[in-house]
């Protein structure tokens, strides 16, 4: 409904007749009040005009109101507008129900990822409305938060990414000594970047914490005088004061000037007002006496604010509540009844120096561990469009039958796991014709094999953590301080958040499968350890073999086990057979479950030169190495139980050739049975459960591949010990 | 400031004078709606005269507003005081900043102990104001929640304690056929049996849920007209309307009638009122003519109500919205902007049925599942006394040197636990004069240890959990799902919650020891599983030694490992002296730490006949059945190591005998390294740290015990194997 775009070659009375309208629509809610302050203002200079109007000077009146303590007020109860002093007119404090309310954000790399979505959390724990986030990214961003949000499916939510190279060049010629280098700047450029018909945006730095409903940040827009475009909290240190230290010279700002963590944005004013060249023009002057921005964007609004000062909506206090080092919030929030939002603008973040710092930390750890499942909630009475699958996952669930013994696995192998992928900074290994990644997956009481498993596959590694939001945070810290996985950057940890009673094994694999970046797998599991050489060995061996010319093989890789714990790791095959005659190492599940790997045919093995065929058999699960563009597991195997043995079956009936490898093993460490295990074993309806699903996954393996499916079917009804 | 407990005496005239007294100092922030709504009652009768004018009938303008749709039109956003249709004043959303808001609950049991902690950390996640919790509790609840609060030292809470079974007789006169028994009906008592000077209280049931700050629903007492006492919500079900099915004769209501969740208390009025007499009086007659109530005190207030209608506020429905099975609760829901408070008023409480029930769940789980250590956050700018122990810490804290490298360690011995003992329902073993409890510690890792546990150990246990607040429900869930786990009522879970990287072990066996109810204890470890007759043996050994009579004595169980994971555990000694010759046993840590265990004198034990005494000596850690008066551990040996050498160096030091057993025994498991354990050991530090910790031990024994303590220092000093 709003003019947007209009020419500014239209005259003074169409303008005059435009504010009207403008005031008419946004205000009615508090008409009396904006007329005061319209009149108050002077009256007719709609926004339209303010190119016209950028003079260096303004009356008095017009300034935002003095930096001092003033603006340290917090929100007087009844007055949540910050308009303070005005009683005339019921406050607004929220938007309607279900006003779709705009966000854009800026983010980068794979840490800020880890730190958008910890704010996102923040925001949708206390949001009522719909939103609408447009994030500006990288590559790397786009790709972690992709997956996110799209397996999230939080209702009400739309995302929007924008690519964050195409904006670069715009800011690029800015010298910034900032640490959010490119990016931060990045928000000048939003008016141009975001769809032109959006005219209205909430603007985030990254590590800002809402501890309130943003709906009631939104409301402020309505107290905007026409002629200001940003709203704003006034930067709560001393920074833009100068003289902090000898030829510390802050870039020019209205006294303490403003903190650009949160901003209110009038994109449809600003577009109007010809932002873009106001922008740089006045940054591309400072520049000519300031070597760069020390504090990126923040400089530069700073600059345009002081030379145009109507353009500033001041904000209260609670909406930026900044915790740096040196800051002055404690003023704001120990006179306020309530904390909106806080920001932590110090690069040392949560280690930041603040008498009151483990009360902020504890609202930001709230959010960190959040399960981020349980932000799934509705907005009862507002009817949106869900999320894409959702309905179809709603009505497949709704298909369910709680009463049937099986409800638990059906359930489960609907369940979409909301899933983070490459949860750490990682880089892609160099493309090499033969590389292998290791595949696995694995939950917390495994943790400690990853380091092993470092020392004993140095190549690219491909692993999903199946972790709930709080133990994720664990798993980060465990990485952090361990030398050995810290220094590795070839591991991607892919997080699937926990959720349902089974685990969803071979969705992990796919996640970890689908992650994988070398044109090689190796799909293992985290119990093994690989021998030290086996890396290096499956390279030559895949270029040996001449895989990468078309050829359908999975290599084999023999497993053994040992049951104990103190256990010297055999340095070569000759080493690992004298073990085996010794009886401290077996053959894997040699006691238990020998059908599992007999095919492998360990006694050919022991003498074998060169890799050699093997044919497939009932329950044969080998480890295998495959190209990346194998068959994926089959999702309806969660818990335990045949999962590997169903994958076996699509690589024989899609005809790949089994060849064993004469000088690779792994070998399994032992382990206590894990909750999951011990927790369903012991039910009696699971074998039963385990059993249908077996049945389904052959009568879509008949559909599929026909006649040729009956082998397996037959080979299933041969007498047999137990799965 | 308000005049309170006036003897019903006064003149019409003083009364007068009162109400406006009381009319100016109330509602001076919106007096002019105040007095409208007061003249249009009628006027003067003030709160003083209420009992003389209890007439079963009132004029219809003075009944509360009809039970129809508008009770159900949730909060318009501008009038969160539910004055629908008032916009001359503007509202008063909250209570000023810091004022004391109270707040009742009658809980009893450990499963509403459990239900009580959830309600609260939902109430503290949102307020904004100190709190003052006046907890209506049997002795099982008390016991359990003054060790919660004691531990949890959330600023600016105070708890006052009421025993409920003072209150019984009260009640328990009325039959009642409501499953929260004569519990539920003890809100009537609340204006008696709260102190005298308590004029307002907001009454809560166990199973509600904020979702937003109780300061917003104590500020609705400002609108309390002045005849108004009680603060209800509708009721959202068709309950009270009867004919639900043939016979179906509900209590007297207005209309719906209200449901008493949620209740704001007017308690100076009540008492001023003759409530007691008046509630007696109603429930007594309806008695006549119905055989018991149905909703328990709801009943009863709903019976007073539609007596005298006048009594009541009614509510805005989001304060209380109610998840029954047939609940009307959607049209409240899904027209208001905010859902205030849950009620989860059904027997079947989570799994009740209900189209948005998900989302519900989601917000209950919230709180559920929500690390309670991160509510104890400061109230900013409100001054209170700090909770009882919590300056001393902060002192202490203070005094750290986070350079210091062992802070740490330093940090960890300092860290108050919160401590949730009795978990689960218990049920205290009968008094016998030689029983002994298992005491242990356990983190989730050692889960699936505690079925075979309760199979080797028919006797009490008592053991601590070290758990985050999602583990417990895990936890929960674990025991619910186990037929052994939940056929046991001898053993007590005592959950201490999860706060630092280290382990805090002696603090965990401190809380474990502190709840043995039995006269001695056996002090084990969860990864050994003992004899199968050892508790019955011990109880005889005891007994024969004649420990009861003041003997100071510590019993030793021998000791052993097994490496292996499948292991059939020998039913006598003659089998167990079999396997440990067979080399499937050892004795325990024999190839790492022969001296933790050598003083037993395992070559002595296989042939001993009879209890035969050995000494002490250095790095001695037997597992031992003491008196329950043992000294405790010593709480400064977090994460590994020392921390029971360091408790037989006690005992011995206290001078107990240590007499091993000839026909007890016990046997560790294999299990993978613990987290915890592999992160430290790891570390440089970490051994320079334990021999800081060593050496202040030593001088505290110095000083404690004087020259006898010589010993344990020299023998510190000898050259020793690896710790």
């Amino acid at each position: 409904m709003l003019p947007r775009g209009r020419p500014r070659a239209l005259g003074a009375a169409a303008l005059l007749l435009l504010l009207l309208l403008i005031g008419f629509l946004l205000f009615r809610g508090d008409l009396d009040c904006e007329r005061t302050e319209r009149e108050a203002s002077g009256g007719g200079a709609g926004p339209g005009s303010l190119p016209r109007s950028l003079t260096p000077r303004v009356p008095p009146d017009e300034r935002p109101r003095p930096r001092g303590t003033a603006a340290f007020d917090g929100d007087p109860p009844a007055d949540p507008g910050g308009r303070n002093g005005s009683d005339c007119t019921p406050p607004r404090p929220r938007p309607p129900k279900c006003e779709l309310l705009q966000v854009a954000i800026v983010c980068a790399g794979h840490n800020s990822s880890r730190d958008v979505i910890t704010l996102v959390k923040s925001m949708l724990f206390y949001r009522k409305n719909p939103l609408h986030l447009h994030l500006v990214t990288d590559a790397v961003a786009r790709n972690i938060l992709e997956t996110l949000f799209h397996t999230w499916m939080v209702p009400a939510v739309r995302i929007s990414f924008y690519n964050a190279d195409e904006l670069k060049p715009q800011v690029s010629w800015i010298p910034n000594k900032h640490y959010s280098g490119l990016y931060g700047l990045m928000k000048l450029v939003l008016p141009s970047a975001l769809p032109p018909d959006l005219a209205r945006v909430i603007v985030l730095d990254t590590d800002v914490t809402f501890a309130s409903n943003i709906a009631e940040l939104w409301a402020l827009f309505a107290h905007f005088s026409d002629k200001q475009v940003i709203g704003l909290v006034e930067n709560q240190s001393d920074w833009y004061l100068g003289n902090l230290w000898r030829n510390h010279r802050p870039w020019p700002a209205l006294g303490r000037g403003f903190n650009t963590g949160v901003i209110l944005l009038r994109l449809d004013r600003l577009r109007r007002a010809g932002w873009e060249q106001m922008w740089k023009l006045t940054a591309t002057r400072e520049l000519l006496t300031l070597p760069a921005t020390s504090l990126a964007d923040q400089d530069i609004f700073n600059a345009i604010i002081k030379e145009h000062p109507w353009l500033v909506r001041p904000l209260p206090c609670v909406w930026n509540v900044q915790l740096s080092d040196h800051t002055l919030a404690e003023r704001c929030y120990s006179e306020a009844s309530d904390l909106k939002v806080i920001h932590w603008n110090s690069p040392k973040k949560l280690r930041v120096k603040n008498k009151h710092v483990e009360s902020f930390r504890n609202l930001y750890l709230t959010f960190l561990e959040y399960d981020g499942n349980l932000l799934r909630r509705e907005l009862f009475g507002c009817p949106r469009p869900p999320p894409p699958g959702a309905e179809q996952l709603q009505r497949a669930l709704a298909q369910l039958d709680e009463e049937d013994a099986c409800f638990e696995f059906r359930r489960q192998q609907l369940t979409v796991h909301r899933v983070h992928i490459t949860f750490l900074p990682h880089k892609p290994p160099p493309p090499q014709p033969h590389d292998v990644t290791l595949v696995a997956q694995l939950s917390m009481d495994r943790l400690q094999m990853l380091e092993a498993l470092c020392r004993h596959w140095p190549g690219p590694m491909s692993l999903a953590l199946y972790l709930t939001d709080a133990e994720a945070q664990q798993f980060l810290r465990f990485v952090e301080t361990s030398v050995v996985l810290s220094a590795r950057q070839d591991v991607a940890y892919h997080v699937v958040y926990r959720e349902g009673p089974l685990y969803p094994i071979n969705q992990l694999r796919n996640v970890a499968l689908a992650q994988a970046l070398t044109p090689y797998v190796f799909l293992s599991d985290i119990d093994f350890l690989p021998a030290y050489s086996l890396y290096d060995y499956l390279r030559a061996s895949i270029k040996q073999l001449e895989l990468g010319s078309g050829r359908k093989a999975a290599l084999v890789v023999p497993a053994f086990e040992t049951l104990h714990y103190r256990f010297s790791f055999p340095s070569s095959k000759a080493e690992l057979l004298a073990l085996l005659d010794a009886g401290s190492l077996h053959t894997f599940r040699y006691h238990e479950w020998p059908r599992g790997h007999a095919p492998t045919d360990y006694a050919r093995w022991r003498e074998a030169q060169a890799p050699y065929h093997v044919q497939w058999a009932a329950d044969y699960e080998p480890y295998v190495v495959v190209p990346r563009d194998c068959p994926r597991y089959d999702p309806r195997f969660v818990g335990f139980g045949w999962n590997k043995v169903a994958h076996v079956v699509e690589l024989d009936a899609q005809e790949y050739e089994l060849l064993v490898l004469p000088e690779a093993f792994i070998i399994h460490l032992p382990h206590a049975p894990s909750l999951d295990i011990s927790r369903f074993r012991s039910s009696p309806t699971y074998r039963d459960c385990l059993q249908a699903l077996k049945d389904e996954f052959h009568q879509d393996l008949s559909r599929h591949y026909g006649a040729a499916a009956l082998k397996y079917l037959t080979a299933l009804q041969q007498p047999r010990g137990p799965t």
